[in-house]
């Protein structure tokens, strides 16, 4: 039977289990308790908001370790801020839950918090219920509006670069799915991929004026930087055998190894189109970070009789990729 | 089993149904499609935010028509713009649902963006998945700092007004869940508040500078003014006779219509506390926005050996009503 209040005490939950996560910042003028929270902008900054919805048994496991998933739930919406180079002024959490099971709660909470707390993003407000279990956050950041790093805004001639390593959560899921086989001690580790993706925010800012268009790879390398080319109206050629891989995937078979690099999501690392003028100032940037970033091909113009990105491997060979018997997640 | 990308590609799906909600506004350098939205607040005001998710079976009905949610699932959010004063500048729309049936979202979405046209606040970013039915909003608006109708400010000796009639929604609500007979006329009006409340957006920014405190009455006018006076430290006396009732309502079982005006929910209404020296002043609010406002009572230095809200009858009775026994929500 529907009923018009939340079965949950929202104040008393979320004063319970995520006071950690609530306090107050130079930019939160009113937290949570009232009709809303009031923020405090940076004068003269763009606000860069993005919101990210989290299912049970569709975004993760039933089973997943709850501080994991914490962290991630808030991590995948850092990563959207990131990707348009705004530092994070705090966030709000929406949670439908089947129960108040503090075994679920408290975990959970602690890895959202610890996670706030290392990128100084306070939770400003929110809203619980009953329901099946869904996990809604959305977030704010600040980014001055020339500097933000919008996915229209690459150029013909730009270099495209790939921060970290990509491929190792799907790595991990198809494992988890018995796609294919995995030692114990692989698994662990490509696991943490998975279940832990550190959203890079110091990096997007670093990138601003530097970087001209940037988005971060929760779908897949190749999906996604379809995204700055189709926005753009360009197109790209990129040398597959340089997107970079950790020394876990790169000791998998080549098909697998490929097929999650270039088509595997929940990477959360960032892709940007960058003038090739920056390239020390890229290099620096990374060094300065202790992110390691790789150039994996150039935006082109676009041809409308050819693939929107053209694939060739380290030799110049052309690669076809069936993208469609890849995506067979749609 | 989990997949890490939407099953329902949110692009196609909102630049399908969500376009007329999607125009650009003067405050809006971004909107879907990006990482992020980008957003401009207005220079010198602070960012008010709230959230609220909607669960199928627990706040609508399956079968509720979509048109009326999708009214609601804004309306809703900012009914927490206007009780703080605050702007509409946009929002964002995260969705889960079991499928992309578009005789669903076709209404839901033009119920949505009725709305939202009206109140000049567009959608500027979302996210869809696939999942139980579940609708999150997250709504921005903009109100002056110093003006921000807070919850923690009324004060001893401040009126409490409250904006319409309240009931009407827990009448409609009753009916249908078979509590209360109602005959089929009424239920259709009843219904109206149920389905279609009218966020009072309006109001709380004229009543910017000339209320303290405010909130909106989505759990019930009793409840909801106890969340003021526990933030302010006060207590209040109400007399009952006074809350303001429709004709449908007043015509109602008097334990009926007391029950639901008293401790109903999803009014919508502003509930908020002003200076005496304000009532004229809010009386010509009142008449130039045409809805009614009525005085319930007064604000009171708290005595913690009486209970927080002192309730009384037209003749000064005192009323002794057991909030426990109506309180069956939670």
């Amino acid at each position: 039977m529907p009923v018009p209040t939340p079965a949950l005490s929202e104040f008393s939950l979320i004063e319970r289990f995520f006071a950690h996560a609530t306090r107050p910042g130079e930019h939160v003028a009113l937290g949570i308790g009232d009709d809303c929270a009031l923020l405090r902008p940076p004068a003269g900054e763009q606000l860069a908001i993005s919101t990210d919805m989290l299912v049970e048994g569709r975004h993760f496991f039933p089973n997943v370790d709850p501080r994991a998933l914490g962290h991630k739930t808030l991590a995948v919406n850092l990563s959207d801020l990131a990707a348009m180079g705004a530092k994070p002024l705090g966030f709000t959490l929406a949670l439908a839950l089947p129960d108040s099971d503090p075994a679920w709660l408290a975990p959970f909470a602690h890895g959202l918090a610890a996670l706030a707390d290392r990128h100084d993003c306070p939770l400003i407000g929110g809203d619980t219920t009953r329901g099946p279990r869904n996990l809604c956050v959305t977030v704010f950041g600040a980014v001055p509006g020339a500097h933000a790093l919008r996915r229209d805004a690459a150029q013909a001639g730009d270099d495209i670069w790939v921060s970290g390593t990509v491929g190792d959560a799907r790595l991990a899921l198809g494992a988890l799915r018995g796609e294919w086989p995995l030692t114990e001690d692989d698994l662990v580790q490509a696991r943490r991929a998975l279940e832990w993706p550190e959203p890079r925010v110091a990096l997007g800012i670093a990138l601003r004026g530097v970087a001209r268009a940037a988005l971060d790879i929760s779908d897949g390398l190749l999906g996604d930087l379809g995204h700055i080319l189709e926005r753009s109206g360009l197109a790209a050629r990129v040398d597959v055998d340089a997107v970079p891989r950790s020394a876990l995937l790169a000791a998998q078979p080549e098909a697998i190894a490929r097929r999650c690099s270039l088509t595997g999501g929940d990477d959360y690392e960032l892709c940007f189109c960058a003038d090739p003028s920056a390239r020390d100032d890229i290099g620096n940037i990374a060094a300065k970070l202790g992110l390691p970033v790789t150039r994996i091909g150039t935006i082109t113009l676009r041809d409308t009789h050819r693939a929107r990105v053209d694939l060739h491997d380290r030799r110049g060979t052309s690669v076809d990729i069936d993208f469609k018997s890849f995506d067979h997640f749609q």
